[in-house]
């Protein structure tokens, strides 16, 4: 396998550059007295279709020639990914195609809609996941463009952690939260490529943590299932991310479900801004107890990403009263 | 009547600096072609307490002697200005008495009373108000600082309108919501001494639109009954804030609570901000068809202020069910 490097994020960059947003950082009084370190957030929900997610995709898709993306794109997402490359495709003319999981929220399956893609459904399991879209990219040729697990993906994604170092004076740690580890990878590279002394962590939620436990033994554990409100974090590390989180990362920091709520509410109620329980759980991991006990009075970056949710997310009863305790 | 003049303004700056926020600005491109015009908004939601209210409490009691506060701090406000003041009272370590209408927003009653502030029932009627004013200056001796009718609340709301002028390069039009006319009158004059050609306007709701009659009419005529969501805008220009709107403000664009409560669905659902009922107004206003009458393809800033409602406002019935047309 060809090895990823720093320069590859830096090309990404100047593809992207004048596309994406170069989102603006948050950072909040009572955030730093609660987390016991200085956090600076990233805001990537402030990005184009809502997640850093419209990073990647465009280096991808950048990077293709026109009679490779004549017949269209396809991919298979849950959400974020799905309305990147939905977007992507928008803006380059070409028809899109996501494989989606009728569960997915309705926010993001409105989203994709809107930029004019067209849904073919499936169920969660993976193995439906991925006959369905073997069945589009037999019938349609459109040009498959995987949701993290790719070279140019992780390129793209990395180009969060080039702007943070460059946003913020005097880093510390860096930290990304962790599903299929397409942006922790490519922030882990960028980042220790860049400044070795800094630490990298991954966030990871409690109920998908194949991260933490890959990293802890040392080999790639995949996730067999995943229980978790961050629908965005269910998968699991791949070819490509697996060694690179394997390399940069110094360690993964898990958190429960109670945790990113409370997270999500803080994000919301104090900061005023709308992330959704993926997009909350870095912000969750620098409040744990496990992280404050290796960072005190440090500076601190996170990703908050990303704010695909619905606004009636507090009142919908699936998400707080199986949580009587957030009150 | 002493003059008010920019120059206070700038004072006020001064004595602020480094005690409020400099809140950055908001765009969004769907917003932009929403508006017909390129929208920069000032994110005032994310200032201390939630709202640009923070700056005149400021200004105004930096301005006192240690003894002349001894007693500390009065006020009447249904929400915002009573934060401030709390916190204000706090930072200067003295007690500070809020009275406060029983049908207040929870989110705001309980941010006052997490500031340490004591806050005293009255009801919504201004005769009520008053008297339970007069009552708490009585008995504590406190020293009354007025929501918005006072030249020191005024400088200080100004000095929103200094930093939009030194953000935001060739603005065409500034946009400020209306209420008692503390912000929009400090906004008014301050821009407009800066830059004569630059349009100001006030965002008002519909059923509360005393700023517009006055206007109109060239006489103040407060409001006697008035009925909108915008529970922070349902105050009638005084004394000082009204010869400043009559002199320096070009006129009033007013919207209905339907207007504004999409307008707080598109900062929430697209723009990722939570702000209040009245802190949407200007953001409805121009996106009102008799705003974009006047302006087209200019660069136009407003104020998005404040981001204090409780977080699940989109499922109160008392909200939505009252409006069907918002679906």
């Amino acid at each position: 396998m060809q090895e990823l490097s720093l320069s590859e994020v830096g090309k990404a960059a100047e593809r992207i550059r004048g596309h994406a947003h170069i989102t603006p950082l948050f950072s909040s009084r009572l955030l730093d007295a609660a987390a016991g370190n200085r956090i600076f957030c990233k805001g990537e929900h402030l990005q184009r279709v809502g997640a850093f997610k419209f990073r990647g995709a465009l280096n991808a898709v950048s990077r293709l020639s026109p009679s490779q993306i004549a017949h269209g794109l396809v991919t298979q997402s849950s959400g974020n990914h799905a309305q990147a490359l939905a977007l992507v495709g928008k803006l380059h003319g070409v028809q899109v195609h996501i494989v989606m999981p009728r569960q997915a929220p309705e926010v993001k399956k409105a989203a994709v809609v809107s930029y004019g893609a067209q849904i073919h459904w499936c169920d969660t399991a993976q193995s439906d996941r991925e006959s369905k879209l073997e069945e589009v990219m037999h019938a349609t040729r459109a040009c498959y463009i995987p949701p993290y697990d790719h070279p140019d993906i992780i390129a793209g994604q990395g180009t969060v952690a080039l702007e943070m170092l460059d946003q913020i004076d005097d880093l510390d740690a860096l930290v990304a939260p962790v599903g299929g580890g397409g942006l922790l990878s490519g922030v882990a590279l960028a980042a220790k490529s860049l400044n070795p002394g800094l630490k990298v962590y991954g966030a990871e939620p409690e109920g998908a943590d194949d991260a933490a436990r890959s990293l802890q033994q040392g080999k790639r554990l995949p996730q067999v299932n995943p229980i978790t409100i961050a629908d965005g974090l269910r998968t699991s590390l791949g070819n490509w991310t697996w060694p690179l989180v394997r390399d940069y990362v110094d360690d993964i920091i898990t958190v429960n479900d109670i945790a990113i709520l409370n997270a999500m509410k803080f994000a919301w109620g104090h900061m005023k801004q709308i992330v959704e329980p993926s997009g909350a759980v870095a912000l969750a991991s620098v409040m744990d107890e496990s992280f404050k006990a290796r960072h005190a009075d440090e500076r601190v970056g996170l990703v908050l990403s990303g704010g695909n949710v619905s606004l009636d997310f507090f009142e919908s009863t699936s998400n707080l009263d199986a949580h009587p305790a957030l009150g």
